[in-house]
Formats: structure tokens, sequence, C-alpha cells
């Protein structure tokens, strides 16, 4: 059975199990702890970061976007990054907006400075990053509305790696709870969407231990 | 004809000038200073960033990842992306290994640190960063000269988006004098084949106006 190395709140794996469950391709998971520097897992990713996907045949796939782009190639029913080149060049445009510039000024500074400090024990989060994430979330979630109001889905008429890769990051940031949707009746819309779909139900199972999620996490009716 | 807006010790620009270089195709470039914020450049890209590229039927494409995607698909020969599964997954990982964490490692620790504070007028580079980018670039240089040891290119048998992502990085430090050729003969010896490639002769032609490159820059015997 195909296995995909991950951490249960990685909007990047989570994006990757998101991918293979729209295109109802089977797998098993199996937590990474990459802080643990495994040799085995080093030796697989000199990166040390999740996700890693080893396919049937032995290929090792490592890091999110290499993953989606060779599962859109390997099982290209559904498509999810576009049919025409404009569809692809906008499913990529925004995914590189949510997995680097979201990541960075919104996902970084709250799901990062909240989780990992805790889980390696290294103090608090601090206050400057919150803010900074908080303020940020605030300008993202008006962009997302903003497309959710003029597209069927964020890149264009169908769902695509770009949803898949905005919701990854909500949602750990929603398990911790960190997003005010009031902020965006579109925005939350759009999302609500996307969590009532099956390939979601396993995203909202998740439980990491000793950190509960946020009371609405798995609530489609938020 | 095609149009680039793009900074010229960008490496991001760089990656995506070589490809279009490799495949002969040719372009415009137009200099994008991102930080004036233009109205017309953020309204084909919000994130405002470079490269983005404008084809000739009026397709705009933002983000250097998804602009060589673009490329490898809509000018297939020659493939930059490799050809197998297994190459495309390697290609992929190591653009990634490049443009994110060599590019958060060093890049952003010496490039953006010299040039950009200097352009802006914002002091300063950080003696913190420099060393920090100085110590990460000798196990990058580690790396990739292992990667050149044992393969004919970085990621295998043929040139690929690897070899150009990592030559745009590493040309754009040349040009500042940051890359001490001496740490690792075999990262040498592969620079100087990429570098005599034809494709190579704009970016060795790049001269940013008050800012004279590396006296060695433009040296296919360096």
């Amino acid at each position: 059975m195909r296995l995909l190395h991950h951490l249960p709140l990685s909007p990047y794996c989570r994006k990757v199990r998101l991918a293979l469950a729209e295109k109802h391709i089977p797998f098993e998971t199996l937590v990474e702890k990459v802080w643990e520097r495994r040799d085995a897992f080093l030796a697989m990713n000199p990166a040390c970061t999740v996700p890693v996907m080893v396919e049937e045949n032995g290929l090792v796939i490592a890091d999110s976007n290499a993953i989606c782009e060779y599962l859109d190639e390997a099982y290209p029913d559904p498509p999810l990054m576009g049919r025409t080149f404009a569809d692809r060049c906008e499913v990529r445009r925004l995914v590189a907006w949510f997995d680097l510039k979201f990541g960075q000024e919104v996902t970084a500074n709250l799901l990062t400075e909240r989780t990992m400090k805790k889980l390696l024990g290294r103090g608090h989060p601090e206050a400057a990053a919150l803010r900074a994430g908080y303020q940020n979330l605030r300008s993202h979630l008006d962009y997302l509305g903003w497309l959710a109001e003029t597209r069927p889905w964020l890149a264009g008429r169908e769902i695509s790696i770009a949803d898949l890769a905005a919701a990854a990051h909500l949602s750990s940031l929603d398990y911790i709870g960190d997003v005010d949707w009031s902020l965006s009746d579109s925005a939350k819309h759009w999302y609500a969407r996307v969590k009532s779909r099956p390939s979601f139900r396993a995203i909202l199972a998740d439980r990491v231990p000793g950190m509960a999620p946020a009371e609405h996490y798995a609530d489609l009716d938020f």
C-alpha cells in the first residue's frame, strides 16, 4: 500500500491527503516526527520535511508540490491542476499564494508559533508573531472571500489543488481555534463547501494528543 | 513579443530566463521595481512579485514555478522537468530545495540582506544574517557538490530546471562576490559547465546600476 509520511496538523500534508482522497487513491499514513531526524527518513528526504509519499512501486516523492504534480500526472482523473493553460497557471499561482505567502504571513506566525514551540518545549509563542499572524489573516480572508465570490471555486470553474491548499492551511488554523470566520461570509461559505466534501472527513477526524481541537472544528454547520 | 517582468538579480527571474533560453523561446524583459507597487502590475499579480510573464496571446503567468511548469507543457522540447515519473519527482524535489530551502537559508540572508537594504536605503546588512548565510552556503555547496559528483546533472542524466534553479541562486550570489568556490571543487566544475552554456550569456551580461559585479563574475574560467 502507498504510504504517506506526515504530521496531522501540517497544511502541506493535509493538502496531499485531500488530493489523494479527491482522486479516490487509497493510502496509509505514518506520523513522522521530523524533529527526531530519523536516519531512514533523512535518506528518503534530506530536507527532513513532510509530506513524503512512498508509492506502491517504491518511488519516493518528497515535497508537497512534487507529490501533487505527480498525482495529477499519474492519476489524471479527476484533474486537480486545471484543464487549459490559463486554468493551470491560475491554479499554480494560487497554490504558491497559499503555500508560500499565506504560509509565511499567517501559518508560520500562528500555527508554527503555537504548536511547534509547545511540542518542542521552547517556551511561549511570541506576541508580535501572533499579532502579525492575525493581522495578515484578515487581509488573506478578504482576498479568499473575493475569489470565492467571483468564481465557482478559487481558481475557476472546478475544484483544484488551489482550494485544497487554502483549505489545508485554514483547517489547521481552525483546529487551534485561530480563524475568526465572522470576518468574511464568502470565505466561510467557501470553507463550508470544502469541509462537507467526503475527502475532508479524515481531516476533521484528526486529533493531536494533548491538543484538543476548537469546539466547532469538525462541525459542518459552524 | 512575450514579455518578462523581472529584476536582474532575482534568482527566480534568472531561472525563468534560463529556461526560456534553453528552450530557444524569444522574449523581452522589463525591469519591474516591485517595491513601487505599480497598480497595473498589482492587477497582473496581487502578490506583487517577479517574475511575471505575459505570453504573446496575452496570458499572464505569475510565480516562477508556474511559469516553468507552463513552459515545459507548452514548449516541451527540450524537456526541462524530466522524462520519467522518477525524474520529474527528483527535478521538482530539487527545485523546491534550491528555491525554498537554499533561498531561505542562503539567498535571503546574503543577497536580500545586502542588495534590498542598500536599494531601499534601509541601513546596513545584519551581521547575524550574513554569518548564517555563509555558514549555510557551506553545507549547501557540499550537497550540491555531492549531487554533481554522482550524476551527470543535478537531478539525473539531463540538464533540468533543478540545475537552472541552483545556478540562478548561485549566479546572483556570485554577482555580489559571496560564493567562495574553493569550498567545493565539484560544485565549481558543475557551475563552470552551466555558466558556459549559451543560455547563460545574458545572465553574465547583467549589470545593476550602482552595483558592479565581482571581478570573476562573467569569467568562464574562474
